[in-house]
């Protein structure tokens, strides 16, 4: 009896929170409410929950409202865009959950194999359901960096059945002109939320990040980093998410302090036209090296509008373009080409 | 004593079209003039005198400068960069030579075999030299369309010793309003040059262009095309390259008479901001399925600012942009979707 109660209030529960969201589940509630014990439908909450949380707070600083566009996709599952563009504060902020499923096509697979996962799939199909919620908020004013973070959770059927599950995710800062104390802040936020679940964790994934946005060809790293994870399976199901949890709840105290901060600070052109030329880099990570969106770009049925969401509004490509020694152009590129501990 | 004079002739005749050049070749003009009835000597001054007449129609148009950048590969060769950045009517014109020599990396020769050769290395080396002229002028004027070729010449030596070489090129508009007289002239102009050599080359060239200027994931081509080849061995190596100096002749009589009559034409805040979107899409072809760009950025000692040349000064992406139904905007879509015959 005590339990059919308790039964009652955690489907009660899940009701409640999905009127917060931006957009109700991409599965139906009563799916949810159903199977609200597996890690899917916990994950599908905790995705929608850092979404309505981080646009909220996107909202209020700002003024103007996110554009909500519910898809769905064909082959399966589906997911919410929110695209706030050309406000007051943000050029372009995106904030984009997705559940979907299937089976993973050939080329798709490739892209997890190089991840380190060898997978067997029966007749070559693996069926995969893969959800999460990311980011990328592009402001106006160049003294406010953009950020970005990604939140994901994989499970993937082999051929014998048995079921492969992983998490993976990591925010990540990329100021136009550094700024000691935001990059402290944001860093110290990152590593407390590590720390309460492993010592190691921050130091690993601070070096991961570094490591994965890094623009080859261009021999920068992408921003100032922040924390980059994937093939998360350990120490077990529910410490792996609870730790996914904790980064997720760190998103807005991450960013908005250093947010407001920067609200009125004023800017030149030419701080302007450097922030584009940045743009471009970021552009060309995106484009070039980064995993999700090649995965995206490779999955039949994808939503192309939600991937490349990621893309600032403007962007500028000067050939040769090279700060002057001393400036603080130069200064920015200095530890973009050679990163940092900032805690 | 007659060949003796026709061979000095010869010679001087290089040394006087070195005059004419935007800078030195990147081979020394007393190898040039040794070797010059080798096919890379003679490839060398044809990409060589059409950079500098390429070049000197562009300032003649534009009022402005190239800016001329002579640059060198440790690796092997070099190259010779000349960009026109911010002028009167060219937003960013770049044109570019490079020839480069050395040993094929592994991943360099893989974008090779995905060309459909196949390539046996010594100790899994191949020595190769690669040369060509390649250009994209970005203008301001949305009127005036975005034209881009490419001529280039590849030499390989496999393990037992033998050479391979193949040509490879092509030259392809991109407009931001389609205009029909100037895709006939443009398609026109490119078939005549065509015709001279194989009744097959407009045809099936012209429907290569079309393939391999295709952005998948958006489902379109990334402007109205023209011609593209490679690999072409066939019939010969005399008439191969005969076939590529008539189309590398037609550079200027393609693009000058269109630039010419749009050089005034007056365009409106949304027709500049249409024309960013396209170039959103330029940025997204060139970065995510170029193999001239893939190869470059998996070439060490590649010029990166050489090879990302190609990106135009400014780009826009935004959400969700859809013209309205029979908008001119729309008009665009509907022929980068559906590859129309123009001649």
């Amino acid at each position: 009896m005590a339990s059919r109660i308790a039964k009652d209030k955690e489907e009660s529960e899940i009701l409640e929170k999905c009127k917060g969201f931006m957009s109700a589940p991409v599965t139906d509630v009563e799916v949810l409410q159903q199977r609200k014990g597996e890690m899917s439908s916990r994950m599908e909450m905790l995705i929608m929950e850092t979404q309505a949380a981080f646009c909220q707070a996107i909202e209020e600083v700002d003024g103007n409202k996110f554009k909500v566009d519910r898809w769905q996709r064909k082959e399966g599952g589906g997911g919410i865009s929110c695209v706030l563009q050309n406000g007051k504060v943000f050029e372009k902020a995106g904030v984009n959950v997705s559940v979907v499923y299937g089976n993973l096509t050939e080329e798709a697979a490739k892209q997890m194999r190089s991840r380190g996962k060898v997978l067997k799939g029966k007749d070559g199909k693996l069926p995969f359901c893969a959800m999460g919620v990311s980011s990328v908020i592009h402001p106006h004013n160049p003294h406010i960096p953009t950020v970005h973070f990604n939140y994901r959770y994989f499970e993937i059927e082999e051929a014998d059945g048995s079921k492969q599950w992983w998490f993976g995710g990591g925010t990540d800062l990329t100021p136009v002109y550094i700024d000691q104390d935001d990059a402290v802040h944001f860093h110290g936020t990152l590593k407390e939320a590590c720390d309460k679940h492993h010592a190691q964790y921050y130091p690993d994934f601070k070096k991961w990040c570094d490591k994965y946005f890094y623009i080859r060809h261009r021999g920068e790293t992408r921003g100032i980093g922040g924390i980059f994870f994937d093939d998360l399976d350990q120490p077990s199901q529910e410490e792996a998410f609870s730790f996914v949890k904790s980064c997720a709840d760190t998103v807005v105290p991450c960013y908005l302090p250093i947010v407001h901060k920067h609200l009125n600070a004023s800017f030149s052109a030419e701080q302007k036209e450097w922030q584009q030329v940045r743009r471009g880099r970021y552009v060309e990570f995106n484009l070039v090296y980064d995993r999700g969106v090649k995965f995206g770009l490779a999955t039949p049925g994808s939503r192309i509008e939600s991937i490349l969401m990621s893309l600032p509004l403007t962007a500028r490509w000067e050939y040769m373009h090279e700060p002057p020694k001393g400036s603080q152009e130069a200064e920015m590129l200095e530890v973009l080409r050679n990163p940092k501990d900032w805690v």
